[in-house]
């Protein structure tokens, strides 16, 4: 680590937060965040963006974004790319030593998420303003909860592909996706020597179905990823995707998923509408149109419930996976959206 | 059973078929496919109803669609429900001795199915006209393939929520959900001797994702069928609904429906379009609205190419289930749809 108390950290690391108190009361010591910054903070500091992960990458995975000519550009901005807890680099069940190993890793929120991050930006990097935040799916969850818990902090914000609020539809689809993995004897409890490999491969599966859309499927748009077959793209797309990453740490993001809720805590008092009335940010929000969990319908609801606020949905039969960065189509709809609003 | 010979067949039992040769090349031995009868077949043998039941039923699981005043009307029709292969009633992995036993059961098709049907209506029952053919799910598929196999005897058909061939798409949700159950350590390869308890909740978990709509969950219409929190409603409704069924004989139906095609075979060689358009009877081919397996623009497409064939979407929230008879209003719609058809 850099000397983190003269904000000169470095561009990717693990910044340590010390002692974190999370939202249900747990004190998780030695609590640590992940990064990676792409261009340089300008004098005025004004120019930074912050870019959650979604579930459930890592900083590296989700730099399609980032590029000269792009949103966002690393010669006009800071931008910031944050590793959410569980993902292996921030605080997980995979990383932290008993008694908060494995499974007794504590219930992280996406504001635990977002206290993280703040406490990264402001202690860390020595930044109070944010020109935008932007994220994909779990990342978008972290956008919508940085325009509420910092409403005077963030200028933008663009979150696509996902809600204020998990909806109980998808929790049933997150609930399966668990059952599947922890049916395998190997996962232990969680208290797994080797990896739950065909749990794993189960998770994966349910995943499938899920993420891309019907017509994804019929059209066989798989072929575009180099994939010539069904069962080719099922096991070299959906099986590697998730036999890298460590079966605790998918669950325990999977749990900070279906407990997100911006207007969960004080002062909105489980109203999700008074939480997304009060943010200041301007939004643009995306959907995309065959989501088949983040559905456009309940994005759009969200939208417009976020004052002056921007609903766009991405064109697209690829599912939730419009806001993946995997197809350059839907990659540029994206980009030109996040353009625009930082024009603004 | 009764005496075969003679179409003195009882109300409800067990119709020997003897040997039957499979589309497979197989030949199952002392097959056997299990039906009951509603009504009276009149003397000019012109008032019969098949009803196929639909993945993972038996007879007596369907019987909504039929009383005094419903389409399905035992005071006008003679109604026949017809248990498919598998469904542990007809010959299926739970019943079936070796070698053809557990895992080793042959590969059912659609067709199949339907062969052996016709095997019990004309030879059983000595039944040379239908008048109508309905079902619902892997009821449809049974639905449109009698169509096509015996076009001169078929003259309507019902087929509400499912497809001529099944999609790509839900391939793989049928696979994610046969992946959660055979993740299972329990299920030892098929040969268990207790059931996989776990591998069969994973598996009901899964279906509980994709068979109700996201908008029937975040409205919470289990409170309709009595359940009071969405847990109770995946614990009492799903999990129970199969854990009463083989796991084997969950997975051979599974692979008929995944195998699903009417056009697969001579004459048509792999031609949906040709088979679909092959077909005489008169047809009303409906959907659920918010069904995600089998979406209103794949059966859409499916009724184009038959001649002359009524299409309907049944204007529900309840997803796949709309067909289900498990609310009123679908079940309404459904009845009228096909008293309508019935009245040509």
């Amino acid at each position: 680590m850099a000397d983190q108390d003269h904000a000169s950290l470095p561009a990717e690391g693990v910044f340590e937060l010390g002692d974190m108190r999370l939202e249900s009361g747990v004190t998780l010591p030695k609590a640590a965040i992940g990064y990676k910054t792409h261009g340089q903070l300008n004098a005025a500091r004004s120019n930074v963006i912050l870019y959650p992960t979604p579930y459930p990458a890592q900083h590296g995975d989700i730099e399609w974004l980032i590029g000269r000519g792009k949103a966002l550009d690393p010669d006009k901005y800071f931008i910031i790319v944050l590793d959410q807890l569980g993902n292996g680099l921030s605080s997980s069940p995979s990383n932290t030593p008993a008694p908060f190993d494995r499974t007794r890793f504590p219930v992280i929120t996406i504001r635990d998420d977002v206290a993280a991050q703040h406490r990264l930006v402001t202690a860390g990097f020595k930044i109070e303003r944010i020109a935008l935040v932007a994220g994909w799916s779990m990342g978008a969850q972290q956008t919508f909860q940085w325009a509420v818990s910092h409403p005077d902090m963030v200028e933008r914000i663009a979150p696509f592909c996902g809600t204020a609020k998990t909806t109980p539809h998808n929790v049933v689809f997150l609930n399966s996706a668990r059952s599947a993995l922890i049916t395998d004897v190997a996962w232990m409890n969680g208290n797994y020597q080797e990896q739950p490999v065909q749990g794993v491969r189960a998770f994966s599966h349910v995943y499938a179905g899920w993420a891309f859309s019907q017509p994804f499927y019929k059209q066989e748009l798989y072929r575009q990823l180099g994939f010539n077959s069904l069962d080719d793209f099922i096991t070299g797309f959906w099986e590697r995707r998730y036999a890298r990453r460590d079966a605790n740490n998918l669950l325990s993001m999977l749990r900070t998923w279906q407990l997100n809720d911006v207007g969960g805590t004080p002062p909105f008092g489980g109203s999700l509408e008074r939480a997304l009335r009060s943010i200041k940010a301007k939004a643009t929000v995306m959907a995309g149109q065959t989501d088949l969990y983040f559905t456009p319908e309940d994005i759009e609801a969200d939208a417009a419930l976020i004052p002056g606020a921007r609903y766009q949905v991405i064109p697209s039969v690829w599912g939730h996976m419009a806001g993946s960065g995997l197809n350059a189509v839907d990659a540029q709809f994206v980009d030109q959206q996040i353009k625009a609003l930082l024009g603004t």
